[in-house]
């Protein structure tokens, strides 16, 4: 996969935030970050001090088509190198002590980012090492600091989740996706006129085999059944198939009744 | 880690969806998908079919102390029978195609099954396996599909990240952390007279040292330094931090010109 298929050529420095692992352990995890940046349209890795150097295979093996990202990270021996020429840092920290520092939210530090970035700020995320997570002075280095509200009984997240729900959280800034869609792909929705065609064709059906013979019930049981088939939005091809089922099942039932009448008829 | 440790024992079917892997490929990612759920409070897990049979041991390995996920989920033969017992079912789905079905937003379906949950209502999500994705007979058994808004450029969404998203949407629907706070373990804001004491210390030492001597540029001088010192939020000790170091640097000078003085005192 080229950097055109992930964006990455969209993204200059200066147009979404640097990610910056600070000595990462496992090199699966780096290739799962690179993957999980492009998936929310990250492109800007830097590694200070990997614990088993770098490049590593195994990361290459993970990145399952984001190796555009490996191969354009840079790396760097401190966090000070590494955030150099950053305006704006925020570290992730799910337990921060003693620090004066404000905390942010994953997407309110999301829409800060976004924030920084359209004033031609460029920006970089700290993320720590699987085990310890970053350090008092890694966390010194940094302008504010970002912990994720998720369950706090259960704290422990990978190194490359850490960084999917900020990737995800920072495509969510300029998502503009309606909440609620309807996938009608080759298929219109049905008119309330061709609802009510089918909806007359099975009420005679249903008069025709005695369903509905219940006069004092029929209007409410005609009601329900229009309630059922009004409850979410039909398409035209829908409708055909519902038409047909009616009458495929009339017909079963017409001839079973012939056959009934036959069976009758022999045992007279 | 016990169920308590994860909350699992919190939340009874009915009170969160439950995550549907139908026929996983990868031991390594049902037991990241534990993880992930534990981290955004899913605790009910169900297999459909695992490819490589089921208990893995790879899956224990990497569940990281979500272990208790793994050894209270249940395994089924077929979609239909993993969603039996359910009222609603969503459907991720990268790609959906030719399909009529409401499609929501990652962030739009985990505020409608907390809407469901809250009738006492049972739900699941289904997601598919590693390479191809839930087949359409799959998506047939669902009332909704989910379609992450993410970079189109690059969709390959490894399977417990996908989990991970629905699972951080999950825990923030029912999060009220404020999106920016202030950290002031150990110490107490400063009130403005104690900042004023600071500015006052520190305008004395750069008047005796001759720092705004320009009596002209004085006011604006102070006014820039008054601003500095405004911009963020200045705890009870940075404040006295703050008069160390102004107090230090004004003895060093003074030493200075002491032995400056001794020195031009020795040449005469």
């Amino acid at each position: 996969m080229t950097a055109k298929d992930t964006g990455a050529d969209l993204h200059p420095i200066g147009r979404s935030p640097v990610v910056i692992l600070v000595r990462p352990q496992l090199a699966d995890n780096i290739g799962a970050v690179a993957r999980a940046m492009a998936n929310g349209g990250l492109f800007h890795l830097r590694l200070v001090a990997p614990r088993d150097g770098w490049p590593q295979e195994a990361a290459w093996r993970n990145a399952s088509g984001a190796q555009r990202l490996l191969e354009q990270l840079t790396l760097h021996d401190t966090v000070a190198d590494a955030v150099a020429d950053l305006h704006h840092v925020f570290a992730t920290c799910p337990r921060p002590r003693h620090i004066v520092k404000p905390i942010l939210t994953a997407r309110g530090a999301a829409n800060e980012l976004r924030e920084i970035t359209s004033r031609d700020l460029t920006c970089g995320l700290l993320f720590g090492p699987e085990r310890a997570g970053l350090d008092n002075d890694d966390m010194a280095q940094a302008d504010a600091l970002i912990r994720y509200p998720m369950n706090p009984a259960f704290t422990s997240l990978n190194l490359a989740q850490a960084v999917m729900v900020m990737a995800y959280e920072w495509w969510q800034t300029i998502d503009t996706t309606p909440v609620r869609t309807f996938m009608t792909n080759e298929s219109n929705l049905a008119t309330k006129s061709k609802l009510e065609n089918f909806l007359t064709h099975l009420i005679d059906q249903l008069d025709a085999c005695g369903f509905l013979r219940n006069a004092p019930k029929r209007p409410g049981m005609i009601r329900n059944l229009r309630h059922l088939f009004q409850r979410g939005e039909i398409t035209e091809q829908e409708i055909r198939t519902l038409h047909g089922v009616v009458t495929e099942l009339a017909i079963g039932r017409r001839i079973r009744g012939r056959l009934e009448k036959d069976m009758v008829d022999e045992t007279t």
